[in-house]
């Protein structure tokens, strides 16, 4: 696309860095949008991080996360949706459009009830978003991430969920690095025209240093990304592009540096 | 089930064991099958295997592995090809009704004809296997193989090439491992009736200490064994259930011990 207008930093991309200096950082680099994490706006406190978007500028595209919706009891049930109505307020309070939702994985030794319990969750959740005015955005996950972090693993699952709720209010943000061995991907993407709020760029490279922390900086591995991200732009997403990438080695590159790689890759790539 | 009438340990479970090794202990055990690695009948030998399973009345569940097919270039090909046959007549001659796929991942950064690669390449496979009265199992491995060992991520592209090519010859091998978080996992049993020609065992233990290496005991992970195990019996399924179970920590036990938890697992959760 050769133009930067739609790149945002997801904070974890650069997770050394604290709110203030990700936001410098990023003004200094143009990049008009960030998605923020919630521990890291506990650290540098909601006001301090109001003030610094409103001086820089930057928007926020998405706030991570909300989710984690099964649970082994009633009690937990409940203490899990409060904690989500306070990811949904705070994503209000910083201006973010779209609360990111990691699913959650098994409990009870039952998959079936487990994604059972992720559709109930948003049900229950999604009042309180719509009266905040922010959007919930399903994040399918890997399945190699089916057990212990999201057993929605699939666009097809957010797909039948977002339908049979029918809201605006509740959408799909699509990862590459977790749907693009889907053999439907195509088909879902075309499928969710219309409630796609949120799309991530990085890699899957060959070998997978780690199954969390080894994703891939753009153009480093096998993702058809650019041919993923015409799909998303013909069924009618149009918003910020995140790159979310977790990589221990990434990690240990200076901020600034990195910031100017990501923007190389992401003119090159994306 | 409460018998290991149907029990077949693949050798690679037991990774440090030579085939003389496994076939003795398999047989002091009194354990009716197993599936043999073609690197390990080169080490020991054909007719050294031969014997030794003639004399144990160990039968061969299966043969690890062809398949590959994917290739860069079309001498590739043809010498992927060759291979391909040699894996065939090694599978008939040790008695193996079954040779396993392994449908390889993707070349020249291009998914889609990865894919079609691997149904070119099978049905170019299949006049030979007829002809040696093998049959070819396709097992669709995991998603997080889907770069470097398999383009097949599911058990619907898996049915679906089988539908295409219409022959008793060639069905589906199915591993919990590798299909269990798929949401169509239950239907998509139900549609390979009459094509399921393999079914191993093991588990998706949290956290998965390793992609590759490492797969979990029956019984120490998440995985809804027996629901599939059932699944698979109501499609019809009868033959040998193999034990296939790449672990660096089981590895380290002695190979008796381990066979004897092997029994007492399989027993317990299968």
């Amino acid at each position: 696309m050769r133009t930067i207008s739609r790149l945002s930093i997801n904070q974890y991309t650069l997770r050394n860095w604290t709110i203030p200096q990700l936001l410098e950082g990023c003004a200094a680099e143009q990049i008009p949008f960030v998605a923020l994490w919630r521990d890291k706006i506990a650290e540098a406190g909601l006001n301090e991080t109001l003030e610094l978007l409103d001086s820089t500028g930057i928007k926020v595209s998405s706030l991570c996360r909300g989710g984690f919706f099964p649970a082994e009891t009633v009690e937990l049930q409940i203490k899990n949706l409060e904690e989500n109505y306070r990811a949904v307020d705070e994503a209000a309070a910083i201006g973010a459009e779209v609360l990111v939702l990691v699913c959650g994985g098994i409990v009870n030794h039952d998959l079936d009830r487990s994604r059972n319990m992720v559709a109930e969750g948003i049900a229950l959740l999604l009042p309180h978003a719509t009266q905040a005015g922010v959007k919930l955005g399903i994040e399918p996950l890997h399945p190699m991430f089916a057990a212990d972090r999201s057993v929605i693993v699939s666009l097809s699952q957010a797909n039948g969920i977002i339908e049979s709720l029918k809201t605006p209010d509740l959408g799909v943000v699509i990862d590459v690095y977790h749907v693009w061995w889907d053999p439907a991907i195509y088909d879902e993407i075309a499928r969710g025209s219309g409630h796609i709020i949120g799309f991530h760029v990085n890699d899957w490279v060959v070998p997978v240093p780690d199954m969390l922390n080894g994703r891939g900086m753009m153009g480093d591995g096998v993702i058809e990304i650019l041919r993923l991200r015409e799909a998303v732009t013909r069924a009618g997403y149009t918003g910020p592009i995140e790159v979310e990438i977790f990589n221990e080695r990434l990690w240990q590159i200076p901020g600034d540096e990195l910031l100017r790689l990501i923007k190389d890759r992401f003119l090159a790539y994306v």
